[in-house]
């Protein structure tokens, strides 16, 4: 899915090529010659083509800028730049008395803009754009207003300061994204999410280069946007909490001056109840109808033998044709269980005088009305993989979400497909874990043209378990390596370095005003209360730190009784995913263990780590009278404490090659079970890590005379076996 | 100013003795009752009257709470209320259908109020509840929704948490304000504050019962508000920066559903750059004109002998009038210099012709004419305290800020007068100096009637150094002090008692949606750039906390070229007034040198700030290549390297009892006389302590043989001898 190359000096041909990419080499270059204290650059998405060329452009107070071509998007975007890049730096830069960058003077940064292109971002718009920073000069072409606005989301990460100053590394980069649709998903149904959470997000959206905000609007648990033809959707279906017409134009203008197109997603025939609350007379089943407050899939489903049902959607889905610019209009259509269908004999019958065999037949049947009505509006169709039904229209888009094959089958089938399966940011995985998922993995064996239905993925935000304080921490930094596997060349894969880039992009994103990290802290303050000292507070964070939330899959196991009203406040809210803390610590285990011939290289990190959580779990447990959510952090910390005090004895055994009996290896393995099933919707990640510990100390006199993977599996096995997976008794 | 007492049953009669104000007495009666964990209650301001009645009443999901009387606003409030003790308790407590809380229900919590008041909060409005918590009920009583509403600050920072879950401490409070008028001037003019800034801090407000927002909204600097009539006002001054008419409809209902007026200034005749700008014909000097982009008095001023000009402000003023429902317009007034008054023969003739004496007698006359025309619209006239002038008219309200006896000067002659010289939180004085500042201090010797007329007071946030990043952080939490000046009763002096509630005061702001916390920890991570590591990023938190901003006045000389384009984000910037640390360590120094009979009382204390200091500074100048803005770290960093240093060898001296020579002293003094200098706009608050360690240890024997006073009086001398006070050769 690469797109065509930029039209640039004959010289860009030679730096084509995969093997400039790697982040090491670029170290090498770019460090030697930049300011002391400067450092590699840390651009995420890696470009497509990046390659060092000697020295630093010096940025200082009498940078300038000149423009030619674009747009006012791409003017807009340069004024945010440079006004970051004054936060940033504290220069103050001079200014022009309109505000506008002239076209003709000479000046540090030039912009080309071949042509504003696309007014409003579309599907297949040209996103390329190449860069070229000299010791004394800078160059950024595009040939469209979004290359260039992509061009500047690649600047402001390059610019980079050391105790001598400011600047540019020189380097060369001619870029463009691998995938066409690169999306994220918002729901702001389940929890309301207003106007601030999605423009700040769409400034992360556009650091990162996604562009696609999938708009999910309606849902069981919510109606959230104004309808004028039908007001009573969104004032019976939303307790108030809606977008009005003219905030959806307001965000829609926003993403499109970054660059961002707005798919919105009005989910029907299920995930309906919302609607029906409203409309009870246009349900498969009787009402009434209330706004959901639980998770779940639920009965409510429109149903699709009452015309008035179609009627309604004509006008309605037209009223939305109107406020959304895009092409595209997502109609859900997934998780509908069928039960108000089938218990419903008008509509049982319907299915058979129309011969539409089972609900499945009549749910394409609903599909094919409701792509009738889209085509009447100007709008193709998209849906969940649920849609592909038996005639499907060509030109609807598969969204691909659970099933294993379903990009396959509808790529097979000729329909244009957008991956989101691997991409749940809502379920609490790691970033490395949606970081493997390539939407053309597939591709082996496809035509050329089936390659090209695969038009890229989207990270999707399901908002069962977030809130505005914390929905942030839920996306960023993580969506960040999902936008770089669809945006960098497949061959860009190397774990470490994408975790060290994520980092810094994490920085970067708290600048460009995403609040993953300010509101994590000043949750965790209220969380521990007005009583707690400083000092804990500080070994509180420790924990939080070291703990990650429950997979959303077994948090609702533990929490089944939750409902929309519910607080999340909690320890698991303040915990995020991926915690660094661990990952580094279980990096080091696995280095020590299966690495180094024999264990003290990573004991000294490994050691640190189990120390700082053994404090951290300690000064907690002494402050049962100054943290007032006791319940909640008791059960974590003793569980913390556990697995510290394994950890720190079997790396001492390690250390000393002091090898420990079975008995205590049981034991022990019997205390980590404890802390692995937590009353609290929280987890341990450094947990296995320790029962690999465990293992080794016991059988380490072994490992000379074990060829390295038979020790690792060794072990492994030990370390899982099932009987010391048994609770102590 | 007492407002008269609420009718309450006879038991409250007893309980009106302000010797039950003390917080010890309090939390002596109530800690003993409440769940393990709980403290005394931190009500900020301090009620007028409040006792614990022992024992406390737990809340819990089956909380629950009846209204009677008041109006939507009381309700609105309450459900906010509850939702923030949600989120604090992690409870989730039932809710009803519409929302609403009923009358009739039996509840826990039961308020009635006996009518809704003001349907807009307006001077005089009966803001008096009293609160009655007992082991299985409460009561709020109120006359007004203002009133309840005031009741409701209050029990939000009544509940707290131990590890055996969440209570109300029994207590009976009888409460009303000192003052009518408590303000918080913000302007918006300087640097531009969004709507975001003013809802936050309007919060933030209602939480310490403020009740006038004093909005600043037009300056040399910027014209900050929407004209429908004169629009080049806005779209000429502003840099497109201004609240809509539809925002400040929007800012009025918020502020008045949080029982806050909005009392808008436009200043003039001075102050007007921006309006000039638009309208040059209308000033008293040749145009054209420029937004102002510096600080500091201008010479642009209206020219009051053009009719022209009347006629522009009686449109404006009445546009004016109806956006803004209070009685009350500000018209400014201050620090018009008068050049071009002086320097136009027309003006001046005009002068001559109409007997006016001088540019004074000129500014009385546009004062009235400027009055007339408010008064047909409806409005009163109040201004800084410039305007009083001859023929002042009566009903108008005087603004004291700067002359030392402008208050009492004002009373005397019969004009209401509000006080802000004291309370200008802009300066970065510590909330101390400002809690010292009674308006009342003056009303010894006045009528009865006179000492009515002291309003109140009102804290002004001028913007010149505030970004809507750090303003938050420069208002709160120092601004509750003030309101806790001017609502509570005099006799509430207590400073430890003070700084005590004010630092969970700042928690609960945080609770309220105030970002002081969050933004400067955010700036620091900014400010320290993308190398530094987590534990060197907690030592240069550890240093800013340290240090303070400079003095504005100090500031502004230091940084003279300074314009409103210069991105607020240095160490100054970052850095808080009033640093806790380093009024700790002052404390214990005076105590360990003053207060006990030899100085170990204190000594680890001390030592422990001063190590602390020392290791923060020794880790930040050992991270030259981490740490890009170098250039301000640096010097800081040394100056509390050497503060450290001698701190450390004076308290080692004085803990041995080992005299240090008068070299000794005499170089150490000059050493931190180069750190009290810096090319950084920050101070070392801690700096004075050091110097009367450092002359007490070159004189400890001296001690035994003096008064106490004496032996006080002796080090101050020497550590601030002229001599001591030269820098080092």
């Amino acid at each position: 899915m690469t797109k065509p190359a930029l039209t640039l000096p004959r010289r860009w041909a030679i730096l084509a090529c995969a093997t400039f990419l790697g982040a090491g080499l670029l170290a090498a270059g770019a460090s030697a010659e930049c300011p002391a204290g400067a450092v590699a650059p840390a651009v995420m998405p890696l470009p497509a083509h990046m390659q060092p060329s000697g020295g630093s452009l010096p940025v200082t107070a009498t940078f300038s800028v000149a423009v030619r071509g674009g747009d006012a998007r791409l003017q807009d975007a340069l004024g945010r730049l440079l006004r970051l890049w004054e936060e940033r730096t504290g220069l103050t830069f001079a200014r022009t008395p309109q505000g506008r960058f002239a076209s003709s003077a000479p000046a540090v940064l030039e912009i080309e803009c071949e042509s504003p292109g696309m007014a409003v971002p579309a599907l297949g718009e040209d996103e390329s754009y190449a860069i070229d920073v000299e010791p004394a000069h800078a160059v950024l072409r595009a040939r469209t207003t979004t290359g260039a606005l992509r061009g500047l989301a690649t600047l402001q990460q390059l610019l980079q300061g050391g105790a001598d100053g400011w600047c540019l590394p020189a380097v060369r980069i001619q870029d463009g994204p691998r995938f066409p649709w690169r999306g994220l998903l918002i729901d702001v149904c389940r929890h309301w999410q207003p106007m601030e959470v999605i423009k700040r997000n769409l400034d992360g959206m556009a650091l990162v280069k996604l562009n696609v905000l999938h708009f999910h609007l309606t849902e069981d648990q919510g109606f959230r946007i104004e309808s004028r033809r039908f007001p009573k959707l969104h004032e019976l279906g939303s307790d108030g909490l809606y977008f009005t017409q003219e905030q959806i134009r307001e965000i829609v203008a926003y993403a499109a001056a970054r660059g961002i197109r707005v798919v919105p997603e009005f989910d029907v025939p299920g995930h309906a109840t919302s609607w029906l609350v409203a409309y009870p007379e246009l349900a498969a089943g009787p009402g009434p109808y209330e706004i959901e407050r639980r998770w779940g899939v639920f009965d409510p489903v429109f149903d699709p033998t009452n015309e008035a049902v179609y009627a309604m959607l004509d006008g309605f889905l037209g009223e939305m044709a109107a406020l959304f610019p895009d092409p595209y209009v997502h109609i859900g259509g997934d998780e509908n269980n069928g039960k108000q269908w089938s218990a419903n004999a008008r509509i049982q019958a319907f299915i058979r005088e129309r011969g539409l065999k089972d609900n499945a037949g009549l749910h394409a049947y609903f599909n094919r009305r409701v792509h009738e009505i889209l085509a009447r509006h100007g709008k193709k169709l998209m849906g969940w993989e649920e849609i592909m039904q038996p005639d499907l229209p060509a030109d609807s888009i598969v969204h691909a979400w659970s099933g294993k094959d379903s990009l396959t089958a509808a790529v097979r089938r000729g329909y244009a497909v957008v991956l989101s399966k691997g991409y749940y940011i809502d379920l609490m995985q790691n970033a490395a874990e949606h970081y493997a998922i390539d939407p053309a993995a597939a591709q082996a064996g496809m035509t050329e043209a089936e390659q090209r239905r695969i038009l890229g993925g989207e990270a999707t935000m399901w908002a069962e378990w977030v809130s505005p304080e914390n929905i942030d921490s839920r996306i960023w930094p993580r969506t960040a390596a999902i936008a770089e596997r669809l945006w960098s060349p497949g061959t860009v894969t190397d774990v470490a370095d994408m975790y060290r880039r994520l980092a810094i992009a994490g920085s970067r994103l708290e600048e460009a005003g995403l609040l993953h990290e300010k509101n994590r802290d000043a949750m965790i303050r209220r969380f521990a209360g007005q009583q707690i000292v400083p000092a804990t507070l500080g070994e509180l964070c420790t924990l939080i730190d070291a703990i990650e939330p429950l997979f959303v899959y077994q948090r609702r196991r533990l929490q089944p009784d939750v409902t929309q009203f519910m607080p999340l406040t909690g320890l698991v809210d303040c915990a995020r995913p991926d915690s660094a803390a661990a990952r580094s610590f279980v990096g080091a285990v696995e280095q020590g263990l299966f690495g180094a011939p024999s264990f003290p290289a990573g004991a000294a990190g490994c050691a640190r780590s189990l120390g700082a959580w053994k404090s951290a779990a300690d000064a907690v447990l002494a402050c049962r009278h100054e943290l007032p959510r006791w319940n909640e952090i008791e059960p974590v910390a003793q569980a913390l404490q556990r697995v510290a005090q394994a950890g720190e004895e079997a790396l001492a055994a390690l250390a000393e090659g002091r090898r420990m009996s079975p008995e205590w290896r049981a034991e022990r393995l019997a205390a980590l079970n404890q802390s692995a099933k937590l009353p609290v919707a929280v987890r341990l990640p450094m947990l296995p890590a320790v029962r690999l510990l465990v293992a080794a100390a016991s059988e380490q006199e072994h490992r000379a005379a074990m060829t390295p993977e038979a020790w690792r599996r060794h072990v492994q096995n030990l370390a899982n076996a099932p009987a010391a997976n048994q609770p102590a008794p």
